[in-house]
């Protein structure tokens, strides 16, 4: 039909491909014809294929293992022995309320898993504890986080040791359900701005609570519109001068405020509470809103580890301002960021699990006259999920990195560790969660329609999953946490101040990674050298660098005309970037260490593709970065994004392994499509067939 | 603390002012200081603000409104005046369903609004009901969609004259609830590959219907599981010999079959129907599954219009091919890939405006001593949000002319027309809904833990919308058809053969944009030059021309080495991103032209305003490419970034006008957070307050 030997180079043969590509893949419309030659059977991606890695499930499992794999199965063997506990797909909201209780009731007192126990003392044991029953359910997680990390750990982590003695064992065993009374309507990020009043009154020795307008009613506080008897209140502490005729605002503390009867269970005088209703997603979770009618409370429900006040109506702390109280109040909290930084990687290994084994059982199209192929061969699905896998790595071992570092802070109580602690838990936090959010949707987009079935899992686990990205610190804020902190660092290194670990890089190689990008290297394009860790890490680092050094300049030059509000708003986006970028490169760091002490040779090889896979993939997203400094060459650009590719295809070849090794028994992933034998079968027997 | 006047440019006054910007904006930790100059009131974008533009909000309104505002009207107050078939937020599948099935009745029987009339005539109103009635709930949209579009549009399109006569009224009333059977277990993309059998029978002057095996049990079919009677069910023909020693395949057809008996409602015999489940969303439809056992159907139930058998059992088309059969009769269905992506953009407008009111409400921290500032005056959230309204506005005029072109071609039947909106109407459906379900997660987050909530809508919208991306056509699938259709019309380029009027730009100009990046005009970075449409469209059109040519080059290399099936394959993620750019080519265009017709000065500013940032946003996102090929030079890479940054902000500052101008009154948005007025108050009293 063409013109062969036609000497326009875009024409000639390659059209007549062309036209057969479309007669055979403009998928719908145009049929495959059965008469083409047998060289079409290859896939695409078979005659680069180098000699399959063999990898070795059980060690590579082994060395991802946590200390804590047995409490997890004590968890599953419990919930797999009572059926009845198990969410159903469809629940009622107050049903799933219900049932959630009595899960977590079954755990406390009938499994006799009892977390609060390790909230303080050994806490990778609780995040432990946290992600197996947040794979059973969710909400039940968030159920046990409200109880145990929020308002457990505000009565420990903010009292005293009157506090300990009076609620720990009602806390442990359930007898004194709690919130953790924060958030108010208008006010979620900014709690300094909290409005709710606690104001001492020093004739009966009491604080009378109140919520001065609609503004301040406590809003999506968990446990409040059904559960809960007690509320740990975050309220502005109004002290009265001796002659009562001026009153100080001490700041936000918390107290303990009873909101219900603990025998009668009746609402409390002075307390409203009402019901915040259905929810996008852990509807097993009793959300409430609490409006505060001059409600009174002893002095000594005061949780006053960092501030308190005599009985004679005087201000105690033992540090020196607002500003140190506040910071020392919410640096206590940061556990529960570390714990959904954890979950989240769990969420992401668990959608993972699904939408690959998915993706190999699944089959359609193919060459002409062969059998159809496994969806996973397809490039552009390769694409979707297998940097997602090489993240999951990633992230696995950072946030096992965060819990260790976490664990070490509460036993030591070292100061530089809290710093660091601080910040890394709030940028993995936002970039985790994130990053999983985004990812639930392409794995339920990957399975089809029928990753649109309950049964699958993608929509619970994304409804579930989405206020991760919210609560415990909205991500947006999160990061400018982390690009704040990066800022402080920075200013340190030219002073000569000390350097956390996770920041050691700044100093010992921010010069360098500012000089000009070295026009030799920057034409290195040779696998060796792109899968090299220190061109990896170099790169991430560079770019690190140059964006805190860059927005630091920007910030100096606005903050002359807009202050230093309207400086940060004008380069806000910048400093988000460069928040990213680091966590990033803290990621990548980790994910290499772990690579390079990995004693299995046939686990660090397949360990070693995923890095790699993680760290170009990065690199290539970000490639306009690079580009514009030349800090990689056209030609390396290309280098980069076709070895990407490359290594997508690699990591398929052992996916199937590389998501055993998670470790997510088939009781545990559920999903029909997902199951290790039979995966038809099981989904249609579900349906009834 | 710092040294002043330290030499380091990187120290001194920046470090002072990073200093003071982490004790103010290290959010949780760091409380805002109470001592801060007055300069620090603005809030980062402020200095650059020009004269805010005035928007006429009813004339740019006027301007968007399609012509069937009227019908659509009558949607929202049938609705209005019956709360009790109101969607409510909690609501059983089973409840859902018979409440979805009483809507459908309502409107059709009681409302008289008869959307199967306009699915032939005028598509265009048949459209604009579909989207009023996927605003009250888009469970009814669909339930509707496979009635009339799928079930009604299969008899109508498929089948003759017969056919109408003795269906129509049925369908139309609802006498006929019915469902397109056309996905099995194992097939969905794959059409061609459908199992289900319809062998004729001679004897009997009948068809006999089998599922031969599980993986061909017909699948997620709607209106199967509860309501349906009829189904046109995809099935091969198979023909016996004149001997019936051998039977001949004659490639996919469709075919009525009954289901349930019209008047008891009983499965009929030899059919077997279970119910689907729980789905992530749109449980108001009833989705099933079918296994047939030799049901036999007379033989005028072959839809026969371009396929026939005769009373001998011979076969006849008017069409010579199978293939050419198949495609004509997929073709008849491109309606259901229109209405999705016009629909799409109706979701994406909803979402938006329900995340900009809230964001404009919503009010966090702010400058010392000032009040909180709207959260939507954060660079970082115009950057989540004013890109996303500039796509919506892009999105709006590209559906509309989809859909006037779709009307066209109806009334028509021109050729050329056809094949314009296939490829059109799979690249907008896949672009567009993928892009709807991004953003979706996009505006829940950016309304914090309000957007979770499920009285907001983001949870609803998403899980209903979610599918939008799978059936119809799966997105990965319709993007390789564009593609395949832009190397087609690439290779007829080279042969002088006609374009469509889509494409016209390749043939016009492909020489020119495959020619070497201008060395001046790479560097113009001037704001009037970035914001002239030709630069922008020159453009996004030279960065599709290049990706053809590219992509038709290493198409050519590979298949000698992997076959055609091999080498699409190799080349799938760089076929994606080339349908991605002519998609967004194409949207571009259609937008500039949409600006240039408004006639008033006012409205047509907004619109240019928003195509701009439409435009340079799209250009940013893909630098590296413009970059890689030095298109852009560095500083213009960075002036397009700095633009596009501030045309964010100016589109902000009428963002108010450009939601209003959507015309969604608060009955139909319903988010209490989204409320034109009181919104707080309204959120407060759903609560019970």
């Amino acid at each position: 039909m063409e013109p062969r030997n036609n000497p326009n180079p875009a024409s000639g043969d390659d059209t007549e491909i062309v036209s057969r590509r479309i007669e055979r893949l403009s998928l719908h419309l145009n049929p495959t014809p059965r008469t083409l030659p047998d060289g079409d059977r290859q896939i695409g991606m078979a005659t680069c294929a180098r000699p399959k890695l063999e990898v070795d499930t059980g060690k590579l499992s082994g060395y991802m293992r946590g200390p804590h794999r047995d409490v997890q199965e004590k968890v599953f063997d419990y919930f797999e022995s009572r059926p009845e506990l198990q969410t159903p797909l469809e629940i009622s909201k107050n049903d799933h309320r219900e049932l959630c209780w009595r899960q977590l009731v079954g755990l406390v007192r009938e499994a006799g898993i009892k977390p609060f126990r390790y909230v303080a003392d050994d806490p990778a044991k609780y995040f432990a504890i946290l992600e197996a029953i947040g794979s059973v359910d969710m909400s039940l997680g968030i159920k046990m986080g409200v109880q145990y990390s929020l308002w457990g750990g505000s009565v420990i982590n903010l009292g005293t040791q009157k506090h300990k003695d009076t609620y720990f064992d009602g806390i442990d065993n359930l007898d004194y359900p709690g919130c953790f009374a924060m958030t108010e309507l208008h006010h979620g990020s900014n709690v300094q701005a909290l409005q709710t009043t606690a104001t001492f009154d020093p004739i009966t020795d009491e604080f009378i609570i109140n919520t001065p307008n609609d503004g301040a009613i406590k809003w999506w506080i968990g446990n409040a519109a059904v559960h809960g008897k007690l509320a740990s209140v975050f309220a502005r502490l109004m002290l009265p001068s001796h002659d009562s005729k001026e009153v100080s605002d001490m700041g936000v503390h918390a107290f303990i405020v009873p909101i219900r009867h603990l025998d009668t269970h009746e609402t409390l005088p002075g307390v409203e509470i009402h019901d915040c209703g259905q929810k996008v997603g852990l509807n097993g979770v009793d959300n409430g809103a609490l409006r505060f009618n001059s409600v009174r409370i002893p002095r000594d429900n005061l949780l006053n580890r960092f501030g308190d006040v005599s009985r004679d109506g005087k201000y105690t702390s033992s540090l020196p301002t607002v500003n140190k109280r506040f910071a020392a109040t919410l640096g206590e909290l940061v556990g529960g960021r570390v714990g959904l930084a954890y979950s989240s990687v769990a969420v992401l290994k668990l959608a993972g699990t699904i939408a690959i084994r998915y993706s190999l059982l699944r089959q359609q199209f193919g060459p002409p006259r062969k059998p159809e192929v496994s969806i996973l061969d397809y490039q552009s699905h390769q694409h979707k999920l297998m940097p997602m896998l090489a993240s999951t790595y990633a992230f696995h071992f950072a946030t096992s990195y965060l819990v260790e570092k976490y664990a070490e802070m509460k036993r030591t109580h070292d100061e530089q560790l809290v710093g660091d602690v601080h910040a890394l838990s709030a940028g993995l936090k936002a970039y985790v969660t994130s990053y999983t959010a985004r990812s639930l949707n392409v794995c339920r987009e990957s399975c089809g329609g029928h990753g649109y079935a309950a049964v699958n899992r993608f929509g619970t686990l994304r409804n579930d999953h989405d206020i991760f990205q919210t609560f415990e610190g909205d991500n947006t804020v999160l990061l400018q946490q982390v690009a704040g902190d990066l800022l402080k660092r920075y200013q340190e290194k030219f002073q000569g101040g000390a350097l956390t670990v996770t920041w050691n890089y700044l100093r010992e190689s921010m010069n360098s990674y500012l000089s000009q990008p070295n026009p030799v290297t920057a034409r290195w394009e040779g696998e060796d050298h792109l899968r090299d860790p220190k061109f990896q890490l170099d790169a991430f680092r560079y770019r690190t660098s140059r964006l805190l050094q860059s927005v630091a300049v920007r910030l100096r030059k606005h903050s002359t005309t807009l202050g230093g509000f309207g400086a940060w708003n004008r380069c806000l986006n910048h400093l988000l970037t460069l928040a990213e970028s680091h966590i990033e490169t803290v990621i990548l760091a980790k994910f290499i260490e772990a690579v390079q002490n990995c004693p299995d040779p046939s686990a660090r090889s397949a360990l070693k593709l995923v890095c790699d896979l993680y760290a170009l993939n990065r690199i290539w997203n970000d490639i306009g970065t690079y580009r514009n400094v030349d800090y990689v060459a056209p030609n390396k650009a290309k280098a980069i994004h076709k070895l990407a590719d490359y290594l997508s295809f690699q990591v398929r070849n052992v996916a199937r392994e590389l998501v055993d090794a998670f470790d997510l028994p088939d009781n545990v992933t559920r999903a029909p499509i997902a199951m290790q034998s039979e995966a038809y079968s099981q989904y249609t027997n579900y349906v009834g067939f």
